[in-house]
């Protein structure tokens, strides 16, 4: 389909047959997953225990293109191939000649990118004969993504929500409900882990490492369950791919081709997802494309964290990944992108980090609300405040190239909407927000609790 | 372009060049906006001391096409043409012979089909040399929408938000602030018209009617001010029949014809956006469609109400419409389809109803809920509460196919998301919402104080 200038939406004949695997196209393979007592790669056989099965094997897998099952790629043509916009409001705004692509990922029915995921998983544990999935979410992008998978394959979800996220953002949880799945806030009662931690402090806000803990005590204590992950590991950045492979077709019919593509990260996979297609091509046929990855200043795993094998969750009942983290018992201060609040990043981004393939930085709140609200004015969608890391970048890069009258080309990830989150621009619009500064003394402390164990 | 079986995303290239006036389809003329005091038909000049010129111009206009000015275009772009969706996955669910599509209005930047005439009325103000624009909202998707057109086109947007919406629904103001609109909730004290409610009453939880008299009244009392309205009048329906322009070409791609076409109906804009493309064809092809709109049972102008003249807001500054009434000074009883709230209905809507030209049906806050919910569990998308009425009905016409064993086609809008109608959605599953049954002595009441202008 022949795109007009501003936007173009794929024929949904042209939608993606096949997610990307970047290990495919990488010069050194990434370091395998460990298991915390014998320090032993992990196999398909034991990640099996905690994954479904068809998730286990994806994690590991290192064929170039992977199949996308035919009913994920149905429910997937309800909104995608999303619409790649040129954001040509906000060029004007700028007064800039770079060229400002984003990918509309807020168009998807829950809101955002993790529905790529969230549909997937479900099916893959559906197939694989599971009746129940456990996760943890913090913002609820993630938690409404998978209960809106389980709603259509017939799975139970159960779910952990971040308790502060619980408590700013109810209406997430009432999305998940409607879907049909639980939801309580972690800490929670109902664990081991929970229990332990509320023991010592009846009021944790909760993060996402605790979260992570309850969810998988409730899978491997419960028949016929499995444990699911919004981010982070291989598997999930796989189904992320649909975002870059959408991306590299639709730039080509705009006829233009990214200098930078931008996403904002947290544990990785909406950043990777639009890049790793893109990082791949680069690779085959050494373009010169920069990828930034952006974290928010209160939690840069990449730009500040220790690249080394850490747990994945507080109670260290994860596999050990070998990622640029802030120590699993970091908690970072107060901010509102829930998205973004994990103390370590993909393995995979990490490795690609480490290969210097990729460039991060990091943005405050402030700043990336101030371009989230410039954004809203000129291209009429209110980003969620994780996207809002990524315009900021998008547009400082933006003003770069006004500055040295260079027309470079930008691309950007619009990982969602923020429609559960009004309440940050209300309070950012109302001067009641101020950065909160990293606790380098608590960092410092987290990172000197690494399980310190080598390559 | 080619549509899969299942969803329908036109290419933009055939995003409609025009609105549909039906004036120009139907057997007579709807009755003229009266002068409240001369009992004389309004002519463009009265209206232009209200509405932008450009609007009033085409609230009385007869020709059957009018052109979209191109940068309203443009921007409709952004996200029109909307998908038809077919939902197999509902009619699979219910086991209905029925094929049921839906198009999806929720798709745009602000969650509404609103979104359509905001942004043509905020064009058509700053190209009459307006500066300001003042209006009412009830559910807060009118506001976000004309603050979004006001954003877009420079144009300051005052909005006066009922109150207990603004309660309600805080982060429908958050949308409106970050789109750079003022909120106030009304009745408020900066009109005469909200101190003398307040004066009465300083806990009137207000209505649109009330609303109405207080950003109508900003608007007469200001230099270079214009007073918008979000449903009801004929311009509004104009700007809304994009929605069925793009279904007529929609439903001939995926080679279907609705035997029914379904809206809700507050004030009628978004039911004759749909319908009134259709009705026309159908009147100039003497093809038998049927046409509902559905209603709430607790604010039901069309199947209670009386064909009359009457007061578009409470304290009677609004010309006198010819429509079916609850008497402007009716008061429902509390539920949460903030846009189904008026007291009347538009007067074209009306028109072609006395005509018997569309039916209307009336359907409890519960009863449509549940259909709400079955829907967001097959489809995806967590509907609007205006939205699951029309949804309840369409589900109901399902099963009556089922029933007679016959496979009818059915499209209805999906007006809209319900993002920002969570609460409505945890307090149902919670079970904490009864239907609160009409006050018929009420009723009675407010008819008794129709102003009793005959035609």
């Amino acid at each position: 389909m022949k795109p007009d200038s501003t936007t173009c939406t794929l024929d949904k004949a042209l939608l993606p047959k096949t997610w990307y695997e970047i290990r495919a196209d990488l010069p050194s393979p990434p370091p395998a997953l460990l298991h915390p007592g014998t320090l032993q790669p992990l196999d398909e056989d034991a990640l099996s225990q905690v994954f479904a099965p068809s998730l286990a094997k994806q994690e590991l897998a290192t064929q170039r293109d992977v199949e996308i099952p035919q009913p994920v790629r149905n429910l997937y043509a309800m909104w995608r191939p999303s619409p790649l916009v040129r954001a040509r409001r906000l060029e004007a705004l700028l007064d800039t000649p770079a060229r400002i692509y984003f990918k509309a990922e807020s168009a998807s029915p829950t809101g955002s990118h993790k529905t790529n995921s969230g549909l997937a998983q479900a099916f893959f544990a559906k197939q694989d004969g599971i009746s129940r999935i456990t996760t943890e979410t913090g913002g609820g992008q993630w938690g409404a993504s998978l209960a809106y998978g389980g709603a259509q394959f017939g799975v139970e979800v159960d779910i952990f929500m971040v308790r502060v996220s619980y408590q700013q953002k109810p209406y997430r949880r009432g999305q998940m409900e409607v879907y049909g799945a639980r939801c309580v806030p972690s800490p929670s009662p109902t664990t081991q882990a929970g229990k332990a931690i509320l023991a010592q402090n009846p009021h944790h806000p909760g993060s996402l490492g605790v979260a992570v803990s309850e969810a998988l005590e409730l899978a491997m204590h419960s028949d016929n369950t499995r444990y699911c992950l919004g981010s982070v590991l291989n598997h999930v950045i796989l189904h992320q791919t649909i975002i870059g492979q959408e991306a590299l077709v639709q730039m080509e019919l705009m006829d233009d081709y990214p200098d930078m593509v931008i996403g904002c990260a947290g544990g990785g996979s909406n950043f990777s997802g639009l890049a790793f297609p893109f990082l791949g091509k680069a690779l085959r046929e050494k373009k010169s494309t920069r990828f930034i990855a952006v974290e928010p200043l209160a939690c840069p795993s990449l730009t500040r964290g220790t690249y080394g094998y850490d747990f994945g969750d507080v109670a260290g009942m994860t596999p050990l990944l070998k990622m640029h983290t802030l120590g699993a018992t970091f908690t970072p201060p107060s901010f509102h992108a829930g998205g973004l609040r994990y103390h370590g990043m993909a393995p995979m981004t990490s490795h690609v980090y480490a290969l210097g393939l990729i460039e991060a930085t990091a943005v405050t709140q402030m700043a990336s609300l101030e371009a989230g609200v410039q954004f809203a004015r000129a291209e009429g969608i209110v980003p969620a405040p994780e996207s809002c890391h990524a315009i900021r970048t998008a547009i400082d890069e933006a003003l770069v190239c006004k500055r040295e009258g260079k027309a470079k080309t930008i691309l950007f990830n619009l990982s969602g909407h923020g429609h559960f989150d009004m309440q940050v621009y209300m309070d950012y619009l109302g001067g009641k927000l101020v950065d909160e500064p990293l606790d380098e003394a608590h960092l410092k402390e987290a990172l000197g609790r690494l399980p310190g164990v080598g390559v």
